[in-house]
């Protein structure tokens, strides 16, 4: 494998060229019109216009991409996160064009794309689902039977549901008739169909995730988990590794079901399986992403393995060079996704240009990014500006360090989750470890954050300054002092 | 401990203020008239001017810095690596003052301070020595009986000399009365004495340092070893960790003479004690410096701990959290001075303007500097601009991880050593790990760099661009592809 192409923008795309350039590979770029100066065009050793900005006639358009390998000879195409990275049909597409997909199969990808068949294929190995009805119930007494044998809490959920309409939790078995009643006319009157699903309500939940590498050899194994419970609008905006709460016991157990997950599919590559905690650390498979994850960072700091370079090493047919038991977790990593967001306006994507872009670094700090000063960013595409990662050799070290990047991470022009990260690393909940999906629902409210908007307005006019929310103080003239060498100093 | 003062500047003094942050303790930068816009004093919470570029009349002036900490109310000074960090005058005011020196105390840097006194404290722990001669010799049968007992080939040196002269290298016995006479006349017309001092020559030297951390409780502790043999001008260039020629025996033997040496003067706070070492890996006590060292992050990524922090955790009494059996080797840490520097012209310091100035990132990756994009590089202090660090999990990736950071790091309008740096990557010595202080001497010529020189020039008529040395070429407009989408790009 002498060039490969990267079928993606931004961060992940930069991300992806770093490691081939240090194996030697070289790398071609593809890019929309709204990409025309963007760094991973500027990176890579070619590059190829594609189309314009809209996803679909670009970064969507599979036979544009396999034409690019075409004229620049590239013999294998690297998806990234999103695009086409989990797409089947894209998958076949580039096996039939004779081209090498850094990622799974499509007949993998396409059993794990559907929940029902992922469901199928994990139950082959007695992975833990959340207990529930298989089939739509209709009938009270039966309902209320499966009810007891699930347990409760429990959740009903319309059958032919969705929006929230004709849901109910149910706390105990006392309550269940009236609810049942209740959802079930709910249901009925909202889509002309009664019948329900029942499944235990995991009331504190947890988003916990295991990343694993097969390769075309048979062996697979994982490289632990992530916590990715901080989420914004059901999305992840921070992850770390390890998580705070897992005993090595059900770490073990967890990775031994992911492994077996990923065995279900003969799976090859970088995939995760991700699986909802509850507070009494049961856990529950809920899906496979069969491609690279956008917080993989926090997986390489704690494990020391560039999860990119393993992919392309499976892709060219190589066997993974370690066992499981070789692999050890070492310190704690934390990401904070940047997004070009108003976390005082329920997280809506902000658009602008990037007028100060200073990023942190130092010991422990690694910021994945895909922009510059001056740059615009593109209304088209996810809002992430970048991925700032904060290493240390415990959880309270990689929080500070967090907290210092963050503070010294510059961005002028455009608003961002960066005081948002902050506040989280300074949140009681958090720094315990005592936090579930609910966080910021439960916690977070735009006034939080006036503190730091206030810093920042202040800031916005005073372009260029490195810290983000330190008072300068002025230090007094002293009478003693020689007055050719002390001098007052009013930074900023 | 609410409030230090970092009696430094540039990459040093932002290094140690991002550890202090992290611990939640306040800064306070000084600076000369030089160093007005630097990024130490922006980033400090406080500033004091201290007086004129010239360091003697301000980074070197003891009292100047003390009354700064008076003024600010700064209960301690961390003095950095150079200027006054190895003063024991300057500790000795300090502690009169009733202020913290972060740093050993002025009697260990008094006696380690002294080639004599360092190896006769040493002595007491049996450190092994360059075999030699303890006093001047001038009886020729005494001096060849001595010879004998040391071992070829030896080094002969005037007892009174300096500059080589009255040097001589005798490989054996047979050799040694005629070169002894002519060391002896040489001398005795140069300095009119022609006493001589007889010792080991270690003919292909490695220098090998280790880094110990003592506290307060009379705990000492080392963190492993640095290769630092990698010189230019007898100065450290490239260093790394570990050591890619230790065996796990050598290096516990010399962990254990480092910890004895630094037991000796009963030393406190991070110190590292140097070795010479000859090609069958004999080792021998050189020197041990009282301070931080400026490769010191090279420790910190293959050991996960904070230098900074152990430091101010020691010097305010804290005892060492682990025991040396806690500490272990993960991965392979290469640190590149990026120096102004001019490798075409015996790495004389270069002046001027950082015209651009983009710093690499990604995985493995960490740059400690203090410089930004526009700024200069004043004449008064030593030229180091950045250091570059490249961490990987064995060696090969730690270099593959460094050039890669080589080629995306863009400076212009300042010669530097990254081209340099990039050469010794890649030269075959490096690679197999067979080389030695002559390194540079032996292998390195102007000519090398001419490739590198010729895409610099390109590269500074072409600002901003990312990528060093990289040929972009051109896809050609293939006469398959829909006119709209595939467009040749020319880059750059």
């Amino acid at each position: 494998m002498q060039k490969i192409l990267i079928a993606n923008r931004g961060e992940i795309a930069l991300r992806v060229m770093r490691s081939a350039r240090e194996m030697g590979i070289k790398t071609v770029a593809v890019y929309s019109a709204a990409d025309r100066d963007a760094l991973h065009v500027r990176y890579a050793d070619e590059a190829v216009f594609i189309g314009e900005a809209p996803s679909n006639q670009s970064y969507l358009s599979g036979d544009k991409i396999i034409e690019a390998c075409r004229i620049t000879g590239a013999e294998a195409i690297h998806p990234g996160y999103g695009f086409l990275s989990e797409n089947a049909a894209f998958a076949r597409q580039v096996r039939n064009a004779g081209l090498i997909l850094v990622g799974p199969s499509p007949e993998a990808m396409e059993v794990m794309g559907n929940k029902l068949s992922a469901k199928a294929a994990a139950m082959q190995y007695n992975i833990p689902m959340v207990p529930g009805t298989e089939e739509a119930i209709t009938d009270i007494t039966e309902a209320k039977r499966r009810a007891i044998e699930v347990g409760f809490p429990i959740l009903i959920k319309a059958a032919a549901g969705g929006g929230g309409k004709g849901m109910r939790i149910v706390d105990t078995v006392a309550d269940f008739e009236e609810q049942m009643q209740l959802a079930a006319s709910e249901a009925t009157s909202a889509f002309g169909d009664g019948s329900v699903f029942i499944e235990r309500y995991v009331s504190s939940p947890k988003h916990i995730e295991i990343q694993v590498l097969g390769d075309t050899h048979g062996n697979i194994v994982h490289l632990f988990e992530r916590d990715c419970s901080v989420q914004r609008r059901h999305q992840k905006v921070i992850e770390e590794a390890p998580s705070g709460i897992l005993t090595p016991e059900i770490r073990k157990a967890m990775g031994k079901c992911a492994v077996d997950v990923a065995r279900s599919v003969n799976y090859t590559g970088a995939g995760t399986v991700e699986f909802i905690m509850d507070s009494e650390l049961n856990f529950y498979f809920l899906e496979m992403n069969t491609r690279l994850q956008v917080e993989h960072p926090v997986t390489e700091l704690i494990t020391g393995i560039d999860l990119v370079k393993e992919q392309i090493k499976i892709a060219r047919g190589e066997a993974i060079k370690f066992r499981q038991e070789d692999l050890r977790i070492s310190g704690h990593a934390i990401e904070l996704r940047v997004y070009a967001e108003d976390p005082a306006n329920n997280f809506l994507p902000d658009i602008g240009t990037l007028q100060t872009y200073i990023t942190p670094k130092g010991p422990g700090i690694r910021v994945d990014d895909g922009f510059e000063q001056g740059m615009e960013i593109p209304i088209y595409y996810d809002p992430m500006i970048a991925k700032l990662v904060a290493y240390g050799k415990d959880r309270p070290e990689a929080i500070d360090r967090m907290v210092r990047a963050i503070e010294e991470y510059t961005i002028t022009g455009i608003a961002t989750t960066l005081g948002f990260g902050k506040f989280v690393m300074q949140h009681d909940a958090f720094i315990s470890g005592k936090f579930d999906t609910h966080f910021v629902k439960k916690y977070f409210t735009p006034e939080v954050l006036q503190q730091d908007n206030e810093d920042e307005a202040e800031i916005a006019a005073l372009v260029m300054q490195q810290l983000l929310s330190t008072a300068k103080t002025t230090v007094a003239e002293p009478a003693t002092a020689p007055s050719n060498w002390t001098k007052s100093r009013r930074e900023f």
